[in-house]
């Protein structure tokens, strides 16, 4: 389902339409799969799908991750399910979560797969190899390009925070507003860090923001939405896996995603009116 | 084909048996197949077979490139490319080139992709994520971990040469040496810059490093191997994709693959010999 719109003014569009801050990361680990379903990868799809349908209500964007798919072989299953998601949910946008990282003709391939293959909405993409790394999805203005800015482990520390004066994750935010100039890029900042995330929405405007981190990484949703909004109380993406996909492990698990999805929804929410008032 | 031994001690046996540091890129662009070749996912994989074939005499290793098959869907081709060079050149090592780069269960997920669906003997990691985005692959001790340190394209200087008096690269360099318990990691240096090659070579003592960017790229083969040589004047992977891949466009695209590597592993050996004088 590709739309004409870029990905800033498509996301505006679902964020007033569904009134909704959530992402669902859709990573379904085989040995964390719910009562009822196999643990194989067509019981990993078959989930996967459930959990879409059960939260959709409740979210903007949907984020499968690649590896899990792929370390099964499952491409095919990763195609079918942005598909579903597709043709059952259309407002919502899938981001593919590749995080992939190369150069020149390699980089173009990988546009042609999340893009064309696999026709997600919008990729992750890892900056450690500049901007010879991003330019290649950049041409594709009707999709979105989602660049890693400031991750949400502590291991990332050494790499991200240099040089002190000015860290390479507010160089990454810099170089995102010269990346825009479609309106087609985004950001990744983790939910544990709330005054980079300030920061980083100080240099890039209303630019959107990928926000992992916020549940079992113990970032906090209130830090997020008070740091992160953007000057409409939107502009964030916060994701969430494990807390929704895995919110019950017996046969109710839709449901109680459902309800995890709609919980969370609602915190935002929230905070966002605290922010507004 | 899985080797007991580690990645440093797996390599120092296929430098002695070949005498070559030549390492084959395998990027099959379908719009450069050569005459007599579909220009289709079989004609990429069989292409490929005959590169292989071609330039097995003459080189260390090879380095099949993920997205060029990945934006076909030739996942399955892929695994028969790999499993064909460790059938008829066991003493050849396979580096997948994915520069994956992600953390947690989804590292895990992606070393179980390389490692056991692909059955790759190394593959190519990117750092940006920090030591939790390296670690999962460590576990694997008989297979490598090839880190990029600092890449060939001018793009990531802003990021891999800050700050000014401790640059991320070496930062990454000395970090390789504490992940390297097990003698399974390897570097990413470009041929494009022998003096941060020389720093390096000097930072992490005999540990392999790849060299993209001798070709094509512009980096010369003798101020790579005067930079970068190890103790025993090997110690290095010199990459070259496009320039023996495509070496002729005609039937003999295979005669010619096989010149191109044996002269590139002669005037590698050359410099070594200089350098040993």
């Amino acid at each position: 389902m590709t739309s004409s719109l870029s990905l800033q003014a498509r996301l505006s569009a679902i964020w007033d339409q569904t009134g909704s801050l959530v992402c669902v990361g859709l990573d379904p680990s085989l040995d964390r799969l719910p009562a009822g379903v196999t643990r194989d990868l067509a019981g990993a799809l078959d989930f996967s799908k459930a959990i879409v349908d059960a939260t959709a209500p409740y979210v903007a964007a949907f984020k499968p991750q690649a590896a899990h798919f792929g370390s099964l072989g499952g491409e095919d299953e990763l195609a079918e399910l942005i598909s579903w998601i597709h043709e059952r949910h259309p407002d919502r946008l899938v981001i593919l979560d590749a995080k992939r990282g190369d150069i020149g003709s390699t980089a173009e391939r990988y546009a042609v797969e999340v893009f064309e293959r696999y026709d997600a909405d919008a990729v992750t993409i890892n900056p450690f190899l500049g901007d010879e790394s991003i330019e290649p999805y950049l041409e594709h203005t009707n999709r979105g390009v989602i660049a890693l800015c400031r991750t949400s482990n502590p291991g990332s520390d050494w790499l991200q925070l240099q040089p002190e004066n000015d860290p390479i994750y507010l160089q990454i935010a810099r170089r995102a507003c010269h990346w825009n100039r479609a309106g087609n890029v985004g950001l990744v900042v983790g939910a544990t860090w709330p005054q980079e995330m300030e920061q980083v929405r100080q240099t890039v405007g209303d630019m959107p923001i990928l926000v992992p981190g916020a549940g079992a990484q113990g970032g906090r949703i209130d830090a997020v939405v008070a740091a992160g909004a953007d000057s409409r109380g939107a502009g964030l993406l916060i994701s969430a896996s494990r807390s929704i996909l895995f919110a019950s492990s017996g046969e109710d698990f839709g449901e109680a995603a459902g309800q995890e999805a709609a919980r969370m929804k609602d915190e935002i929410n929230f905070e966002r009116r605290k922010r507004n008032r």
